[in-house]
């Protein structure tokens, strides 16, 4: 295998590693779930991840190509319309089989055909080299989502089964709450472009092209709102006054009766919330956690602030390493500030990355100049630039390696199940 | 062991085992299945069944009994309000833990303390009797109810996956359909009370009491609507005429987008269904099955007739030996006319029992004189007395020791996963 | 006009006026509403009763019959597929154009055009005769529609408009509950086929063929339930006792959220009900009403007793006289017992006729013998015999001459909008 | 009165009996339709108009207020949380109660307290004239909503009622098809802060304030997308290729099953439309209308292009005389484009203003610097800015000095009922 082509091969191993990884602790039992539409089973994302290299590289690329079963290419295809139709969403927890077995028979084939094409490939092959690049970045997501969707499907589960045997780590308090000031003018955001074909310079098409943005003066939070500064919100009445909500924002938390963020209850008086670690006591001094936009939006209001737009947020991460919490099987849960702080030491603006993804005031919209690739790829990113806001800076159950100022995540206002939170910002 | 106990003990033996045998050929990727509420998943099944002997025998008749598991008194708890609050029966398919092992120690730990229940139960010990052959028919309920529940959840993979190996039973043709005629008169139907602590007398509280009724003249088919009649149906308009059905049955037809019964597909031109053998053509000699009570009266309405009272299903069944097809876990299709009526040599009456339920128009009611038991096993049938219609004579799926002339089996009219056919009647 | 079709003619305009004398009390604002699908705004009930003799009379019979409008075939036909197709039902409150004032013309010129076919018609024109009383006896029902939807649509104006403005009757206590038992034995219900033709002599073709029924040895109630009665079961927590409740219903009740009868709210611990006089306290004397079957069935069930047979309730009231307190636009509200009990001097059973109608426990099902008509009149009764149950008796929102002991009314267990109260009975 | 007060007393009674005159050609029926939550009958229009002075002007400014109603600040409360609870929007329709008539009167009464709190006010109640300046663009609003729902509600009855009598004008081509440049840099955009309390420097706080914003280079479209270059897109198969659309709109469009804008059908492979003139043919030459967003952004992906974003948008058409077609009760639908151009005599930028609004692809967000103002006048705009979508330039139902180059209004990208439509752009 040529050089270029070998330090790829080395990555695909250590990612496609990573996802078995996660599984490692789960019973069989544990891999079909599915509560709702939105969180697939963990086996369908081993399998969905797979169906990415054989569709995306092995048809296209190996020449002769025999598929590995001929219903894989409709079971596992989530949403790519130019691939062909797919097997209903909803309906993933159905498929009992291909059971696990055979879908672990599928990795283990699809990673030694994709060994034997690197293997014959020529180190110029660029565009399968920018795909295989795209492939890896696609499991890391999917990695993610493995861990929030097992989250989500196990609190309906009364037994409130434990991932993480480790201990949570130490409360320390937070450090005090101070806002750090950018004057007006015209900044730059979005990824320059450069090789895509190179995991370290590889970026999403959403993430550029870099532009020109005009930002007014504004002030952003040095840290992220804390459990503790969320429970004043609440025991002031947050979810009873809709003052501070819009209008969306209050008729869905209504029809839910939300009183609190997910995963959260009350007992005598005390706050817990499940977590991967099992039911446990909410600590203050901890980032808030899986609330949505609605609510971000809400308690901004309520402290007379607002939230960031996309473009400060990312003005301002560009001058900061990328230091942070995040995915460790030891632990999947937002810090408390001194564990964290230890990771910014010297620096005004702590966490930025890892913990919790920060929602931003931004829709998700095409950056100036942005255009959809061409085929099926084309269908990655660009059809879901519609009602859906922005999050930035990844979180506890993101991979270190997956996460740049440029990044840019998306969900509805309305979700909840991802480790999303909320870092405070006003205008100058 | 007393005797009589020692008789019960080897029936409980036999009853449980069976409903092991069951998820014999099955993954662990199967037993979680659970499409839509109706069709609970293997695993709950075989906790829910066993939940049964804890809660109705164990608790009550155990001095000082400690339960197994602190929450699967919730967790197992179907519909028995006086027992407790139960856990979202759609969310059945939630529970990953406990895991199908956990279980499978569950069952085995409660046989234990059962065969310790009964070493130290007394002879004369009839209320525990009574409760144990309860709890043996309970699971032989669900015996039938695993196997339509896997046939629907399987269903919807379009793996069509395989349940039994064995090929289908050759088929042959039906007899030729004719009518037997009885005259009108006070006739007694229902169960003769005896001793419900015996296996063999045993009926559920719903057969009961005996009582009179006046029955017109009237004659009944000889054998089950075929897979052939029903076609003639479907190919005159039957689906696209509402004049054959009621107004709720041509409602649901349209809602559901109705074309054949349940599993049925048309490929170039040939009717195909999908079986516990996988996709297979369907016979058109053999007894139609997976249709609602809405498609059997549509039907009988094209035909110019009826379907049965109970009443008069049951006074012509009562003269009958108990023979037919039911549960092989070798062949779970209903047979074709020639191969059944083997099971019927000399009777002018054939598949009375066995193949398929048949749907019958009367209205689960309670008898003249029918009164609920006290206490949570009340709710085992009284409180279903409404909305529902009563069908008879077990099917592939029933195992063959739970059915009797008196067996009243009930079902939504719209329903259709269970083996349910069509016999036809006319007024005398 | 022949004398016979004259005599037809005068009940015709009495029935048609009695239509519009409803109105006369109301504004055009009034004659639209329509707040769920099974209340059907004025307008179109006085369109469609129209349509009704237009389509089943002068289209069939009046030679060279030009339709009144080429839409008012689609527009008001309710659900005769034979006749076409239907506008949809859900959206008859959309149609504010015809105006009120063009279906006022509608009727006045097919009541032109009526009395044009009756004056050319022959004695001998019995199908002509039977179908125009089968149209009166359908405008009937439908006046009785017309206040019952007028009440739940206005129920939801918080201005709770008032249509009757006298006010409601004084109250008097209830004669003490008895039970008029009757021995077991083969009686015969159902109406005796007679002159369909003949306005006194006419019944809808459910309520045949007379045939022959076993009873059982039963009690039936001296009256009615009481308001003050049922308020007993209310708080006795019967509203959250799922012990005395069906399954479908208990399940209902949690949905819909109820904890008393429709139109009850309680104001400083006394309860009130929205009537068509205006929000009035609830008088304990008074037939409890606006129950749903389901309600009435746990009332029952917490009585220790049940409801009647519908063949129970026939062979007792077909030795009463037909008395009660009907249709009367100066009061729509069920009485106070000792008013009442003045229909029935000397009787040991009142109430039975007129006030509310009495939900059975009988399912809504085909007689022995029943056929329903050729062509589409065949829809008027039959397609309905499925998951419905009967009521008897008629109510105060019943024209007097519009009821019989053989009268079948059928509404869902669920349903509540329909003036339908209690009838206790035991077994004997 | 005082002079500015007496100007702002003409500019009252002009509006107001602007929508008095709306709904002069119609019939009582007519005033009550409902056919969606969103579409608010007009009789509720012409009260919560009213409601509003009374709310915001009598209730604050006039002392010792009685109401007019005590439950109609209930009643025609729209969506105030701050002033109370409010009537549930999808029940509109059943409030037959008050009366047209009745609310008629309250509109005069409504007035003549007017104008008696403008004779007692001095001219320098800025606030107060500031409220009575809001109140007349609210009411405007409503005008405009008066149509767009009346027509949606008209367009379900198949008779399809006839609002305006006089014939369409006569359709005459659309000039070719040119972008016209702008190139990069900082622009301003955003209401200039005035004086709110006259009518002619009024704007919402929506509009500001004013900021600035960077712009690349881009071209906007001389003109409107017409009906028939809509056709084109239509007959490319459109509907039927997901490539062109968003997820959600894709979604969307499946579920609804559209094959066209809002009111088309196709007779004989011609294009209709219902209009407020009826049933009309599609003029090719006439923009496109009744489009979603999720159109607008398909028809310009599948023509390689994008919509503008609203900056684009304003900083050319501040630029322009704001002139085209607006409110015109003989007129009611988008003008062929000869006929519009006349409206813009040497301008190379045609239909800014009027005929439709049209769709940008901007997110309805708060401009940098926005403030809600204090109590329930902060929520007329603030809370809607979530999940909805910026439209720019009035349409044909928008009174004529009631738009602005600043005016920004918003709905859901899936709404079709207000008159929307399509003005392409693309990058420079």
């Amino acid at each position: 295998m040529e050089q270029e082509l070998s330090l790829l091969w080395q990555r695909y191993q250590s990612v496609r590693s990573a996802s078995m990884l996660l599984c490692e602790a789960l019973e069989v039992d544990d891999l079909n779930l599915q509560a709702v539409p939105e969180t697939s089973p963990l086996k369908w994302h081993l399998a969905h991840t797979t169906w990415f290299f054989e569709t995306f590289l092995l048809k296209p690329f190996q020449r002769d190509y025999q598929p590995f079963h001929p219903q894989f290419e409709y079971l596992f295809n989530s949403y790519y319309n130019a691939v062909g139709r797919q097997f209903p969403r909803p309906q993933r927890h159905l498929l009992s089989r291909p059971t696990i077995d055979e879908v672990y028979a599928y990795r283990k084939a699809i990673d030694a055909r994709m060994h034997a094409l690197l293997s014959s490939a020529k180190e110029e092959s660029k565009p399968l080299q920018q795909r295989l690049v795209l492939g890896l970045n696609h499991e890391q997501q999917h990695q993610e989502l493995m861990l929030t969707d097992l989250k989500f499907n196990w609190s309906l589960n009364p037994l409130y089964p434990v991932y993480c045997e480790a201990p949570l780590p130490k409360s320390t308090p937070a450090p005090v709450l101070r806002f750090i000031a950018q004057t007006q003018g015209v900044v730059e955001i979005g990824h320059v472009a450069q090789d895509l074909s190179h995991p370290d310079t590889f970026a999403f098409d959403n993430e550029g092209p870099r532009h020109r943005v005009w930002l007014d003066d504004f002030a952003i939070a040095n840290r992220l709102t804390t459990n503790g500064e969320y429970i004043e919100f609440i025991e002031d009445g947050g979810y009873e006054t809709p003052q501070w909500w819009t209008s969306d924002g209050w008729a869905t938390a209504q029809n839910e009766g939300w009183q609190a963020p997910l995963y959260w209850e009350k007992q005598n008086q005390k706050y817990w919330h499940y977590t991967l670690h099992g039911m446990q006591p909410v600590d203050p001094h901890a980032p808030v956690c899986h609330v949505s936009l609605y609510e971000a939006l809400a308690f901004a209001s309520w402290k007379g602030m607002r939230l960031c737009r996309e473009s400060e947020w990312e003005v301002r991460a560009s001058a900061q390493n990328i230091a942070g919490h995040f995915q460790d099987l030891q632990c999947l849960h937002p810090y408390s500030q001194a564990s964290n702080n230890a990771a910014h030491k010297g620096s005004d603006l702590t966490q930025l990355f890892g913990d919790v993804w920060e929602w931003t005031q931004s829709a998700y919209s095409p950056y100036p100049g942005y255009q959809a690739a061409e085929g099926a790829l084309g269908e990655y990113n660009g059809k879901f630039m519609m009602n859906q806001m922005v999050l930035r800076g990844g979180s506890v159950a993101t991979p270190k390696d997956h996460i740049r100022p440029s990044y840019r995540n998306f969900f509805y206002p309305k979700d909840r199940w991802q480790f999303s939170g909320i870092r405070l910002a006003h205008d100058g």
